[in-house]
């Protein structure tokens, strides 16, 4: 590949996926000169310890020194693989400023400051990708884009964290419970020794704000995001569920409806023959459901090093693409609108709960007139087990407003009759 | 987009397809303009009929002499949707030579004449982009191309044809039989009037063939994949694997072995826990297995009018980045190696297998033994049911070479106490 035009880049950071990155950008050096006509060389690499022996980035290459980057005019392209919130942000606008293209595999940061970030990017005429900082893998990002050419997306819903699936699936198929299931994660270095983020829904939360964004063209930023964890789901409410034909899912998603946009993390009861309770371990999926185009679901690793690395590897390839054609910045930012995000309370949803209520007569009738006052409709109602006097009856709604349902709830809570709510969990479809 | 660059492109075809990429590119026009940097236009549409009126496409524009195109200088992309071997090879070899790139959804001429046409385009520094080929709306090509740089893949399976999987799921949930799904699945214009190619597996294989080689780099044509169709299927298969926790699926897979390529298109007992076994109706799903790479799958579309237009201009999009940047023509084929192609005898599987067997002692044991002698070791075997002296033995086999399996097959077949062999089909997993 002799006369080939080289394009420089600097990683930020050499973590787990700075590390990934190197070593897949060599391995794919010569793939990349024959599908881009250009070569990529990676220059720097930006650390806070250059003593620190790396994985797989040679020392020479490390600098802590940013300035060394930012005013290097031959780097085009900088790699941001370190997270969190400081000094990334200043560290991407700066690079925009000067008219570097960024990729970006920061999730928290994206989650809440996007939409600054990508007007920044519009403003220079610059690249800002961000494949890898939604689920890994997945080419979420790029089918998303996609998808909007075609038809106008209504509805994004999946599986985007690892971690709690994985939780899940031991529960289900094995009878664990939540705190067995954590240990196993745990041990397996499936979850963090602090795995708050994950089970409490919060990591799925920022990816969802992102998808909501891209979906929709609306800024949709992390604290919009209602989020339930899994921390209080039971062995016995995954077996009720199965009883039922279900199996429970952490789930996240946004839809676009006529007065705002709704997006939500919760745990969900999900049909056993739904493509989505087929999704175990620590996969992930994402079901994509349009106007015009048909229902999509990709499912693939969410995490790790190198399905990360293939990802900004991947967004590495458009934005040289992008540079040897000069057409950098010149995809719309996703961003723009500002669309309402609702309430959860304004929002509609099915439910499954189970009530232990003193078993005598009335009791059933009394409890089904206060969801109906309350404009809870029953889709299912059965009653399970009468045990000493109480018996366990099992309820799915309809499609109910979600304020009214807490109403009901709060109502029933009041009755002598009823000894307990519990396994109150949203249940797929409407 | 004033002073944009203009990229000239001709259709070859105004079918359904050529009817839904008119309309499409039309649709994404300013987008198109947007992502690339240049704008795209449509020329000129080759039909047989220049007077018969379409659909989208308008009639100033139809022309019935290829020579117009060719000899057209302006014109840079030619996409073929015309389908069927010729004139579609003669039209893409001669765009090639004369330095047009292309982009074409031509299954049945890939499957055949892939290797040729690859290497014409080569030759000529141009593009020949395929993705609409193979599965419609799901982007199994680029995702293959992609996979392909990270890590070796050794295992791509799926189900790659609608139309037998919307008979299998309506057989398998409303437990009907062949005919009267078939019946219902042309009815809904999912089965044409002619099912051979669908239900015979042929449309699968050539999908296969075309996947094989570019999953492992080396040519593979239509006639060297197994086909094995749907049409011996029984409802009572299907309730039997159901009994067993399993569901029928058309499967097509193929294999990187140490001593060649595995291709094959049959019947599969797929557990019930696989997510392919959750891809219901008319959908089409890949899954891929790589070295390094973990699980992936795919599942969406796999044909349709907008489906598949959105394949072709994802297709158009690559090739006006790499006629912008001067570089097309630089993806290396993926057709350039020979390996050899295993004859199904010579590959391994499970199988299921129900023996009507006179139900006498020692009847099971002598089965079993000639089972044993041939190299069919037993997974599982269970004596379902006894009427008028006559048994029913349900066998799942480990894995086995196919050769000894047939083998075993036939010395059954002439034992006196045996009344019948049926529902033999693969089954999942080793």
């Amino acid at each position: 590949m002799e006369g080939n035009r080289t394009i420089h880049a600097a990683l930020l950071g050499a973590g787990t996926v700075g590390n990934g990155v190197y070593k897949l950008a060599a391995q794919m050096r010569e793939e990349i000169a024959q599908r881009t006509g250009a070569d990529f060389v990676i220059d720097r690499v930006l650390v806070r310890d250059v003593t620190k022996e790396r994985e797989d980035v040679p020392r020479e290459l490390l600098t802590d020194d940013w300035r060394e980057i930012i005013e290097d005019e031959k780097i085009e392209i900088v790699l941001e693989l370190m997270g969190g919130i400081e000094p990334a942000r200043t560290y991407i606008r700066e690079a925009l400023r000067t008219g570097k293209q960024v990729v970006t595999a920061n999730k928290d940061l994206l989650a809440e400051h996007g939409a600054e970030l990508f007007r920044e990017a519009q403003e220079n005429g610059c690249d800002l990708q961000f494949e890898a900082a939604v689920a890994g893998a997945i080419p979420i990002v790029r089918m998303l884009k996609k998808s909007l050419t075609a038809s106008q997306l209504t509805e994004v819903m999946g599986i985007v964290n690892g971690t709690t699936n994985y939780i899940l699936t031991r529960m289900t198929e094995d009878g664990m419970d939540y705190q067995e299931a954590l240990r196993m994660a745990t041990e397996l270095g499936y979850a963090e020794p602090d795995p708050t983020s994950d089970v409490e829904g919060y990591d799925a939360g920022r990816k969802l704000a992102i998808m909501a964004s891209i979906a929709f063209q609306s800024n949709v930023t992390f604290p919009q995001v209602y989020t339930e964890g899994i921390t209080k789901l039971t062995a016995e409410d995954i077996r009720y569920a199965k009883e039922f034909g279900y199996v429970i899912k952490l789930i996240g998603m946004t839809r676009l409806e006529e007065d705002g946009i709704e997006v939500k993390v919760h745990p969900m009861l999900i049909p056993e023959q739904h493509p989505l309770a087929a999704v175990r371990d620590s996969f992930n999926a994402v079901f994509v459901h349009g106007l015009a185009c048909d229902d999509a679901m990709f499912m693939g690793r969410g995490a790790g090093k190198m399905p990360t690395a293939s990802a900004v590897m991947g967004d590495v390839l458009d934005v040289m693409h992008h540079i040897l054609s000069a057409s950098c910045g010149k995809v719309k930012s996703s961003y723009d609108r500002q669309l309402p995000v609702k309430a959860v309370s304004e929002t509609k949803s099915r439910f499954f709960l189970r009530i232990r209520v003193t078993d005598r007569p009335g009791a059933l009738a009394n409890i089904a007139g206060i969801l109906g006052n309350n404009d809870v409709s029953i889709a299912q109602a059965v009653q399970k087990r009468s045990r000493d006097g109480v018996a366990d009856l099992v309820i799915i709604t309809g499609p109910v407003w979600e304020r009214h349902f807490n109403d009901s709830i709060r109502i029933l809570e009041g009755m002598s009759v009823i000894r307990g709510i519990s396994g109150i969990i949203r249940v797929y479809g409407n």
